[in-house]
């Protein structure tokens, strides 16, 4: 008799942002005429810049014709597009990082929760809370961790809790920890890292043999000079810590799927007889074996945002989100919330101020001001209270949120 | 202490395709001169036809403007893809599979391997031997396996052995098994399963609660009129069958990526409290947790496929490259080689008759020839004296290969 993987129904509800979109399917069938103005995913509005398509285009060319054709190409990803990243995103930051370091894949998300196969069953993690939820969710279907607990807590998990109170800045643990996950710039709260404070993990992960899985999907925000923009900018980083890119918020490419993953081979995990391993040669392995490669035409398209001029219109869209960012941080500090993150992240983190729970906030904004956030509690437990915007959405329905918040009742 | 994931070890050398591309690198770097031809790896060499490339253009000039801009899109995929399908491959066959039972995924590969996450651990495993690689080298990752036996076999994993004393059809289990995996049209051996075996596997596992993880990549090779295309043709699959489709071979996207896999919602397995689950509510929590979904432009490109004048293009793609398998399948056979597959299958199985090994076959091709073919054993112990040629080279190359091992001796 089959058996399901039972780790499955420890999962609490859906994941958050299947739920959002039921409360708002439902609210839109029930009020079919509201202008709903959403703000919840972090997914973004502007198009692919003009470089990109003319790469995208030139690569659907290529496969148009025997001669240029691509088959199956390296599951690691193109040359010419590991290249472009290592020189532009870590070489020129002094971070001494190889295009055979780098992965391409096709999402952050996939690498983040697939990225646990090559580690045993028996590590402890720790996350942040609140916390990005699938990397919580991808835990507990993977079997890493006991039953899901009253206090919001799944058994075994370690959370670190970032709340106003420490300043969103997670205590180092006091125990040995094997693996962390680290996000940075943060979602959901739009905080960052200094260099100080990513080399007292980077200390901590090395002297206790620990692995730092560090996600950047939000590094292109950062506007503050001094704000490493890869933990590889952190010495000795290269022998602690595996950090995820995406092209998601970077270039618009949340429907055009692109990311990537460094793991350096200077990484190392022991196997159960002592033996240390590589982990680049057993990623490599998870890589080659279950993946088969980016489409060739996205890769083209991806390499292109590492051009002179797909580097110019990428810092042109995230000026218009991050002018988004402002116009939400100044008119909700007007409101009177507690506001957070939106100076180098595309997140701005708020608290009402006023005692309202995550979910009972959502459910006003959608039926009174038909505006989407996302419930901070939605993130973990030390979210309770918090909400976050996006600011993906246009300036235009930026500006009719705030006018719509402003006029309810608080 | 961070620890690896150990069953990675239990792996034998390299995947199986990556050791014959660094044997060949090997051979080219020491004969620079040499015009290797390549019928090794299953990879497609015609171009996107013209209907798909039009589709994709138009898929990516929609990604640069505003106003049909995509971001994010159904992790499972879109509507239009997931309605095409069902219609053309499924109920026009009277296979009763709705769009909502389709997932679009990157690959074949990725899904085979990834949905032994939703199963429990415990489960008895069954595959065919000689096996496409994939699956028992993810069965091992996964930690479903005990060693690695003197004998070619992973302890714990059930090998039906397919040769041609028993026709290449594996015998049904004796035992209770609870997850087999059968390929058909078959890679490696291209040969087929009539309706009436499909049945016998249909009735077994109906009465065994076994879930058959049927990968049907090859079905749009398939030429014989009496031959199921996919197993929902069969009375009953739907209560026991996963199948995994690829637009790779079917229409040349081994470098545009996009695959599908069909969970039909009458299927169930047991938790270990005895209840029964959908298997598909636990794939699609898998599915939007872990994945984001095809690239746009790909899924407008992979719609094109089933209209009718994409339709027509793939026929002849698939026509030119059966003509392949018909002529290797001629002249080897000339050649005094006992010669399976390639009338349904784009596979040419082949035993040289002459008791060379799998491997030493290999060599001797890639010395003397500058051939390049898969062997046998690679794919499994029962695969041992066989050798694959897949038929995807350009006709002038498979002219050529067969010129040049007429005139070896043998």
């Amino acid at each position: 008799m089959v058996q399901i993987n039972d780790n499955y129904l420890k999962l609490q509800a859906g994941y958050l942002f299947p739920e959002i979109s039921r409360r708002v399917r439902e609210f839109q069938k029930e009020n079919p005429q509201a202008d709903i103005i959403k703000m919840g995913i972090g997914d973004v509005t502007l198009p692919l810049t003009p470089t990109v398509i003319r790469a995208f285009h030139e690569g659907v060319v290529e496969m148009s014709k025997a001669e240029t054709f691509k088959g199956y190409g390296p599951e690691q990803g193109y040359g010419f597009l590991r290249e472009a990243i290592a020189k532009s995103e870590y070489q020129s930051r002094g971070a001494d990082i190889h295009a055979d370091e780098i992965f391409i894949s096709d999402g952050s998300k996939c690498d983040t929760g697939n990225i646990l196969e090559i580690f045993g069953p028996d590590n402890i993690i720790a996350v942040q809370d609140p916390v990005y939820p699938v990397y919580v969710d991808t835990i507990v279907m993977a079997g890493r961790t006991g039953g899901y607990q009253p206090n919001g807590h799944f058994e075994g998990l370690i959370y670190m809790p970032c709340t106003a109170e420490n300043d969103f800045i997670p205590e180092i643990p006091k125990t040995a920890v094997d693996i962390v996950f680290l996000c940075y710039p943060n979602n959901p709260t739009g905080t960052t890292a200094s260099k100080q404070e990513l080399k007292k993990w980077v200390d901590y992960a090395r002297r206790n043999n620990t692995i730092i899985l560090f996600d950047a999907a939000y590094e292109a925000y950062i506007a503050d000079s001094d704000i490493p923009h890869t933990i590889y900018e952190i010495d000795g980083a290269k022998e602690v810590a595996i950090e995820f890119r995406s092209l998601s918020k970077t270039a618009g490419f949340t429907g055009t799927r692109c990311a990537y993953t460094i793991i350096p081979k200077d990484l190392v995990a022991s196997a159960s007889d002592g033996n240390k391993k590589s982990l680049h040669s057993l990623w490599f392995r998870r890589h080659t074996t279950k993946f088969n490669g980016v489409s060739y035409p996205v890769q083209k398209a991806a390499a292109a945002i590492f051009t002179p001029e797909g580097k110019e219109e990428v810092k042109t869209s995230i000026g218009y989100y991050m002018n988004n960012a402002k116009t939400l941080r100044e008119n909700l500090t007007e409101l009177g919330f507690q506001v957070f993150g939106g100076k180098n992240a595309p997140y701005v983190w708020v608290n009402s101020g006023r005692g309202i729970k995550s979910w009972d906030l959502f459910d006003k904004l959608l039926n009174e001001a038909h505006v989407v956030g996302t419930p901070g509690s939605g993130f973990g437990p030390s979210g309770e209270g918090y909400f976050r915007f996006s600011s993906f959405a246009t300036h235009e329905n930026v500006l009719k949120s705030i006018e719509r918040m402003k006029s309810l009742k608080w």
